[in-house]
């Protein structure tokens, strides 16, 4: 839904004087439900969500006999995480359009994350679930998905299912923006629905990218500003990188 | 799934030592998440449930102009609520029949609560959605959604959208059971799969009777043992009542 | 669509002057198609459901290799059994909550009576086609059904497919509720869109209870309405036993 | 599935000692059931549906406030009507090509029937449910369909809701084949699936034609083949018209 | 939607002053896309549609291990194919009835030109598409899928896939219909909308007919009015097969 | 689909001798169909899609009153435009996650060239059908579908329905990737299976950017690729102003 206005959008100031580069506090909750290999509700400011990874041996038909194993994801809004109530995907039989393009986003990022003949005839199903939505609920997924993923590689590892570690790089995500002319990081939901650009990054540890998506929302943006969004958007997933090596460093 | 078998189900020690007439902890934890006129997660032993109340001015189609109003709920599992992962409705295309069979449920057992004509030409729909599942989801779902409705209904109340109040009546729900022949309350995953019988009941706090569904699983069951499992279904309905009454109470 | 209305229902004139513990003349008519293993067409008054038994040499996929059978129904109301025409499920590409529900039921009730190992890795399908309602059609259909399911056991054993019965109890159903105060049995359409209550009770010819069904529609009932419900069913069922047994004996 | 064999198919001997031309015995049963409007049991032989007109005060919104009415019409088989039970298309969720098909033919049929403006902004359905199978199930529901039309038609009448006769003309179908070179009328299952060919025919008592469907099934039939079928379809229609004017005559 | 009102249609001037038995201009054109193993674009006037025959070595599971082929096809219209733009079947989730009946027709057309064992086990699917409608989408679909048929089974023949020739007589469709009381060849869009009735019509090489499709649209037709538009299509088939022949020659 | 294996992919010879940085032979072909208000057959190389512009008054829901048009697209691809057959998607029920994604990019892309409050309370619907896959089909729908678009708008302008003009800019789209080390400018679909990464870019005609899509097939990229493969894009980009440019301009 896009209008292209004349008029620069006003100087944005952000709730609780947010920086132009300032995330929102990030939290990573291991363990959170008991049954899945990995469970960790991830939090980006009021944005919540429940990331489960489970294991299973078997692989889908493409793969059969490949020696090889598979990471996938779902993502679903609980249908009261936003502000007015969203029908039930369930309900109206099928998934919608942005549903099914946010969880093929969420699967390739985390399959970057994985060798998958390290990895053996195995799926690993990662369930993104909003519980609570305020912007950032596909970067939150894949940030959070991602120590959910290295929990259930973890499982393996500590049973013997596995012998070498899957895992080849950390991965995590953080969105960016242009507002009144300026890039901002990490947009909430009021953020987002102003903003005249958005744009999705995901990154490996290495520095290195593993998905760019940007869209003019209302105005088609420059080169420069499509360069200013790409720093900050490493800045802030170094951020992150540090964030889950110390939630994960414990174990 | 039935067999009959001959030989009685072995003496039933159930976990943590409960005695046969003695329901897990319960906790109800109001203002779960932000969005919701109600929302509140529930929790018995280990089955947690997030129940959200939502308040919409608009009427099913059937109830147009009828000036009153209308409760509904909707059910999910998690994909990974389980102990092995179940599929995700939403990719599936339908709700299962179990599904609709438990919001159905729900559903009747909270619109006993409300004097639709004092709601309005409203509705409200009771979101639950299991988190994690140990048995007795659709009881806790029951108990924890009468208190997000009337949380709801307090909202309405504080901000004038209604001036006199639709709660009629408190509803809460237990499941009793048959095993090794004994009649048991509150039953867990565990119990549940091995019960020669159980039966879900949804009772209002004057003591009397909302729904009654019971269902011989292996074996039939004597008017006795009905008889008895009614009588636990009393007790526990009646130790419900007194719980939701404290975590309400504060307000 | 619940209302709980202050004043009590008028004292309840039955149809045909009928008492209140006096069910509708039933009659089951067997063999009434052609091709079906068991076929027989009930009536409950002026309800008339068509139960076809199907045997066949497989079972779902959770039973493969099991050595057990599997028994199941599915149930539909042609589009004009009712006073106005209701859509045809297929078209709108989905069973209803309702039809699922019921047909859980049928299934779950006539499951009751077969010991699925005698019965070999074979599924009988009940199809419950309801050709005119006028209330009860659920309990109908398995007083029926289990008519269509003995005679489809009979086949079985005349030619050899098995050796030993695998029928082991018989099982009936019949609809009791709450109108004006005063328990009654069998209810009609009408009776039952007034009624304060109604059950639906599944017995076997022991006298044990299958399923317990009952829900408040207008009002929620005592102890004491429960006890009389009850009380009325399990005179209603050792009836229907007879008229089982009768109309089973001749050949 | 057609091969095309270079062997003749052997000489017909019909059972029961039909002659080519001669049809299945056929009954027309009114009032069958009690809520429908037009409601006839029709049989062709061993073939049975049951044929319910529904008169409703609403048309299509293709024809909105056009002044005309609209005739539709919907088929389907019980799933044990065959003699092996066929899948319930309210379970598969959607209709078949097969049964789509066969009721558009039912429905163009019975349209021609009837003029739109005299029977004003009404639609009548016609639902032909097939309670046993044994071949012409659509020339059977055409003809019984036509009798409930003429039924409802007679209902609104008496009861004042339309003031002229919207019945223009009587509606008959019967099926023709070819059997070993031999042009044979109405075929039972059995000849159906031996026939080189067959061809569905639809006639008004004027003796013209409605519909012609004619298909090769095992081998392109000459002009002559062509010619032969479609005499003896015209002698077996003015038949069905005289027993169509023999069952509606008493009222 | 059919009337039947007295006043005989106007004599009707055709475009492009055609004569009542004169076919549009017909083109075929092979090789129209690259990877199909049969690929015609075929032009009926106005309708052009795109047939591609793909050869698959797997057959439908009612012919598996038969030593049988199976030749089937699908039907669709681009959703500008149209004066205005028809909605997309797999936006609405499913194939209208009207595209089920054309492809499934269609498809029994072309199964006669093949000799199904030898074609061995092997799957021929024709893709009929329509890039623009004017009217005989589907004559146009059958007479142009039959070439790309053709060419599929030559690919076949040329790589050595199959050693005797499975082509056993050319198939090609026309439509017929009677407009003020004449018969007319090949309706275009506009005379299709104001014919009392029309006939599509399925041939072979050698005369005879596969399919004969009639349907009175607004007036039921005689027996003289049938018998002229079947010579009529008689004559336009073996117009037909010499352009088949003719495209079919050079190779 | 990833694996990430440590040797460089092979240094890559195009066909044809294409240089890393050439596109393909473009082609737009206006006027492709007669019904569509704009109708372009788009080549890139041998990709070929055909894109309708369809005018409609009438807006989604979310408009209705807004005195604002809306823009939209579906794409599609025939069965057989690619080299082994794909199911169609009206068959299966839905369409697919990856065709829901690209339309979704196509009429966000396509928006950002229309004015919508210019447009008036109207829809264009742009349809991409592709008639032949090799690679890019997405971004020679968005570079023809703008081309269909200004010629929707053409024919509005010239009949009067609109007054000014409410395209505001060009829009154009071309795919880059990396290859053994080396950007490369629109893959073919040879090219796009070996890529280590892709990237599609949409631009304007003012230089700057409207989507950029860029996705890490086998290897995360630096941000040195990331800037090699934008330079090569705005290169590109530019082109294709000037062929749309060219292509428009005899009007």
């Amino acid at each position: 839904m896009q209008a292209f206005p004349d008029d620069p959008a006003p100087p944005m100031i952000r709730q609780h004087n947010r920086r132009p580069d300032e995330m929102r506090p990030v939290s990573l909750e291991r363990h959170y439900t008991r049954h899945a290999e990995g469970s960790v509700l991830v939090a980006f400011g009021d944005t919540r969500v429940l990331c489960n990874a489970t294991v299973e041996d078997r692989v889908p038909g493409f793969l059969y006999r490949k020696k090889r194993g598979w990471v996938t994801a779902e993502y679903s809004m609980l249908p009261r995480s936003t502000g007015s109530r969203t029908a039930r995907e369930a309900v109206r039989g099928k998934q919608s359009g942005r549903t099914q393009e946010i969880q093929r986003l969420i699967a390739r990022s985390l399959r970057a994350a994985i060798d998958p003949e390290a990895l053996g005839e195995r799926t690993i199903t990662v369930d993104c679930d909003v519980i609570q939505a305020d912007g950032g609920t596909r970067t939150a997924s894949i940030t959070g998905g991602f120590v959910a993923l290295a929990d259930a590689v973890g499982w393996m590892l500590k049973r013997g299912r596995i012998t070498s570690d899957p895992l080849i790089r950390s991965v995590a995500s953080v969105s960016v923006g242009i507002c009144g002319g300026t890039a901002i990081t990490d947009l909430d939901y009021n953020e987002d629905s102003q903003a005249d650009a958005d744009m999705n990054v995901v990154m490996d540890d290495a520095g290195n990218f593993i998905e760019v998506q940007g869209t003019a929302e209302l105005q088609p943006f420059s080169r420069e500003l499509l360069d200013a969004m790409l720093r900050q958007a490493e800045t802030a997933c170094s951020n992150l990188f540090e964030i889950q090596r110390d939630v994960l460093s414990p174990d």
